[in-house]
């Protein structure tokens, strides 16, 4: 008899393991179809649905099969039992059920409104996966790899107009959706659908902030499989994932304000206290990330001079690598930071310092290694949004908010390009012409944050409205205009098919033909950039690096023995040969360089020049290429490596 | 009011968020140290704690730390609830507690005797992570890099005596301990330590099962950086890999063996049930696992030849293997067979025939990829281990038992390493000498299956006992018969720094001048492998891969349409090349080859062609290299791989 109840329980046992089993083979089953149909799209040049947008649809069917085919087995876990010995919810809950103890874990609270039929079908329920998947497992990778990706050079060049787009247009953003969709609430008060106390500022606020975080994994990914121009590319990369952080941080910092009186009035304390709340964040999690990222670049530093060669075992190397960037999001998030803003500054310093520490091997196992997770994390956060349509079971859709919904994301995207765009024009020596302007407006897809940040608290009904409607924004923006990329880029002549690093010199000859006012006062941006290049080239690349000019040469005379300890041996072997790039600097190259080709239309020698210099200085900063996987995978491909068969 | 208190219920959600992250940030660190001591271990050639000893040392210290600093928060967790209303355990139960309406999960099945004091200890709680994480996720990376990288050629050269050990001497291993433990709880009970009905004889041949998986990990990783005999690492490698798989499957099997009246009588249909049920698995899951790969290779192979490149993305190439490797365990398990039997053969095969497919790249990617993640998984679950001392709630200590496991695991593993190894070398032609059979007995290392098989069931009194006990086993064995390797191969006089390739020749050469008998019978395992080899190289490799001679070839004359529309262009191409490889097989290159340089003491004409044979055969079977990663890792560190710069 007891046998038997055992057998019972190993049974019961393995029907849960096989249950996850299920889950899991269904994600891979639509990861599969993914990249299959990704092959077949790259096959025959087929653009008018991206992969991302595949991905969605196929997410999408099998939400539809599973939602109507698979049954709920299970009657009891629809009903509420009373419990009045307990005062708050335990973490554990033991529970004696006919002389059987069985353990319960805290999953969250629930509305009494959200009880409703789904809730008992196992299957539904484990699809619909917890958000702090999401948040841990799936978007550190993605933007980890943003980060470690960025086209340095490009960037910088472009610092003041990405900082600008990021910060102030988020901020725009925000409130012009903010102001729209809280106009909406009001008439939709008015004609009786909503009741007014259910939807206050703060939430249209909240649905502001979370809307502005755009995406950048679908547009980009056709910018670069084209060669799309590499200012626009910088612009509209560098906008959309500093965006991210800040609509991250935002959307932190508003869920936090609370006006202690009506939630209406705006309470300045309250206020205050949030964007205090929003900097400190912000500035925490970057001094968080950047700091785990100098912790990586001495230890692999150290390990290459002074003790041993860590690069003889590139395993070690990426493994230490791999947990230190994670580390550096896990501490962000247990400090009470937000980890995605960590990890995205933790990036750009690793490609920018420890990069140049790795050995070749591992230069490149660490590239390929977050490739890889970056691709596999995209694709299932793509599939499961798909998923989440049909699996997820409190959808509130209201026609009026999602019309509100898009027609404010219209507008503020608008309201956040246009003017900002004529205003950087004021200050910048090469405008943003109209038709990358066009272009940034029609590329503001709504995608994996947004929904991240949407599906984090589904509890409320303005909540699970809002959820709704963002993963509606996000289905229309990445089929429609995902698809449209390409048919746009036509229509607006941006040029495609450009060599990256030829593109600097080529764009300066013709600006100088096309674009005649050189008189124009330089950007803000360059002057700090170059305080800052200097700095860096100085003093951080020589301690945390080999590569650039010895402290000894670099800091004061009573530094020296400091200085002499802290230098790598390799690197004055490189002195004379970066003497040169010291007098390039010194010599103020950025503008220099710049402006004088600027001047004459095709100067052969200065330009072969500049050219000379911009890759040399590609190799000392190790400049890692850009996002997308798919020019890298054609040119390694183009020269397969030598696989030592052992 | 509700503002506050949804600000409240923010609050806590962060809480949760928080609280994974800090237990993941501690293993994160434990993995940085473990990788840091490896480093410094490697750097200073010391051998005396393996690196895994080294994981579980720290894991280890910090469970005493989780378990000592923090402390109880939740006293409402240890406490029972009654509970009238229900019948059974529903998965998801709503309490409504205060007017909240609250959610919780169907963990499991708790016995009064379980709830305790630490209960409630969310910290510990955590840290302490479902099985299912390790069956699922941890293990499958470890036996599918096991199986991917099984060195092909001494692999099947040995067949017969690695399955003669893996099955039979597991079976053997598996009698030997149920019946010395049977013997000790007989005793136990004798003297009123533990009750008779608590432990049956079948309980204790479900411990004799899980102690009977030998650990592939530590001893494999000291013999491959010493360069250890290929025959003896051959041995030992298939043994425990294939070891690892019955001991599964067994486990599974005895646990649902139900003998319908007395559990300990012998009841012979429920035996031959759960006889057939081993078998059943076992073959179920090899067909599944293998099915899958092959499915891969086709795939791989059709892109490669027919229809396009898909070697131009080794990114979706790598995906897809990826993808479909882990989806052949799931499909597995979803179908109630041995998820890890099936991705150890998926492996086995995936480097048999998709890997000669991959291109380059690609192949260096998934060499790469596997051999991380089975560095990770390896290192998560020693630290784990470690951890497990302490922060397990429900520890059974019982010195007798343990006792009793310290004698019955080596009268086991001497009962199945000397028997089985005698009658054996009564049919092979090269002997297992002396002192190889003392170094297996030695290397009976238990280690992550073992824990793993023991902690996924933990429910009464006598599974608590076991997993104790196991854990306690793999402490004692991975210290002291870990650290003991290098010394007992000096002491056994075991030859170290032998080039696997050159092995063959020098031992045929050395095995002529000393052991004379050559003419012993064939041995059975070549007779078999000579078939499976000619059938798998004139029909299996040409329609899975473009190695091999062209089908069109090899079929007969009325298949030939069929032939020529699966043979790739590319071995036509082939044909002459080909054309002696199927020369040689047909003259019985295995054999011949190998008894001519056994007759004559270095024929240096025949030994240069089978040196040729043997490499070149290597390269068509895409041979993959060792378990190991260091010697890879120091010849790849040797040829550094261009890296382009994008």
């Amino acid at each position: 008899m007891e046998k038997l109840k055992e057998y019972v329980s190993v049974k019961d046992e393995d029907h849960f393991y096989h249950q996850g089993a299920v889950e899991l083979l269904i994600f891979n089953f639509l990861l599969i179809l993914t990249i299959l149909t990704i092959w077949l799209f790259k096959n025959h040049r087929f653009r008018f649905l991206h992969e991302t947008g595949g991905a969605m649809l196929y997410g999408l069917v099998m939400g539809l099969i599973i939602r109507y085919v698979t049954k709920s087995p299970d009657v009891e876990s629809g009903t509420i039992y009373e419990c009045e010995k307990l005062k708050s919810g335990p973490s554990t809950l033991l529970i004696n059920i006919t002389n059987q103890v069985y353990e319960y874990q805290y999953k969250r609270e629930i509305s009494h409104h959200n009880v409703n039929g789904h809730q008992g079908n196992a299957m539904l329920q484990k699809m619909t996966f917890d958000p702090s998947i999401f948040f841990n497992i799936l978007l550190p990778p993605i933007i980890f790899h943003a980060g470690y990706s960025l086209k340095k050079r490009h960037f910088f060049r472009n610092l003041g107009s990405i900082l600008t787009y990021a910060f102030l247009g988020t901020a725009i953003s925000c409130i012009v959706i903010g102001l729209i969709m809280y106009g909406f609430v009001k008439a939709m008060v008015h004609i009786g659908q909503l009741k007014q106390w259910e939807f206050h500022f703060t939430d249209c606020l909240f649905f502001g902030s979370l809307m502005s975080a755009t995406d950048p994994v679908t547009v980009l990914a056709i910018f670069h499989e084209l060669n799309v121009d590499t200012d626009l590319y910088t612009l509209l990369f560098g906008e959309s994932v500093l965006n991210d952080a800040v609509a991250i941080v935002l959307t932190h910092s508003i869920s936090i304000y609370s006006p202690k009186e009506n939630p209406n009035a705006f309470d300045a304390a309250a206020f205050f206290q949030s964007v205090g709340n929003f900097l400190g964040i912000f500035a925490g999690s970057f001094a968080m990330g950047s700091s785990y990222a100098v912790v990586t670049a001495l230890i692999s530093f150290m390990h290459l001079t002074k003790f041993t060669k860590l690069c003889e075992f590139p395993m070690l190397e990426t493994g230490l690598f791999f947990l230190l960037s994670w580390s550096a999001f896990l501490s962000a998030e247990a400090a009470g930071l937000t980890g995605i803003v960590a990890v995205l500054f933790c990036g750009v310093t690793q490609a920018h310092y420890t990069y140049n520490n790795l050995s070749p091997d591992s230069k490149m196992r660490t590239k390929q290694l977050f490739e890889f997770m970056n691709f596999l994390a995209e694709n299932v956060i793509f599939c499961y949004m798909g998923l989440a349509l049909f699996t997820f079971q409190n959808h509130i859709f209201n026609p009026l908010f999602i019309f509100g919904a898009l027609v404010a994301v219209f507008v503020a995207r608008a309201s956040n390009i246009y003017p900002l765009s004529f205003l950087l024009n004021l200050g910048r020596k090469q405008k943003i012409p109209w038709n990358f302007q066009h272009m940034m407006m029609f590329s503001g897809l709504r995608g994996a944050i947004a929904f991240a940040l949407a599906i984090r608290d589904t509890e409320s009904q303005p909540k699970q409205m809002m959820f709704s409607t963002a993963l509606l924004m996000v289905f229309f923006t990445v089929w429609v205009f995902g698809g449209g990329t390409t048919p746009m880029l036509t229509w607006l002549q941006i040029r495609v098919g450009i060599d990256p690093d030829e593109d600097l010199n080529v764009k300066a000859a013709s600006q100088s033909a096309s674009n005649l006012d050189k008189n124009t006062t330089k950007a803000e941006s360059a002057w700090l950039f170059r305080i800052w290049y200097g700095f860096d080239h100085k003093y951080l690349k020589p301690l945390l690096t080999h590569t650039g000019p010895p402290l000894t040469s670099t800091l004061p005379e009573w530094c020296h023995p400091v200085a002499r300890l802290l230098t790598s041996p390799s690197a004055y072997g490189d002195q004379l040969k970066d003497g040169d790039a010291v007098y390039i600097i010194n010599n103020d190259e950025l503008t220099e360089n710049y402006e004088s080709s600027a001047h004459i239309p095709v100067p052969a020698q200065d330009s072969t020049g500049s050219l000379q210099a911009t890759g040399k200085e590609d190799i000392q900063e190790g400049d890692i290429g850009l996002g997308g996987y798919k020019l890298q995978l054609q040119q390694t491909a183009g020269q397969p490596q030598k696989n030592s068969l052992a």
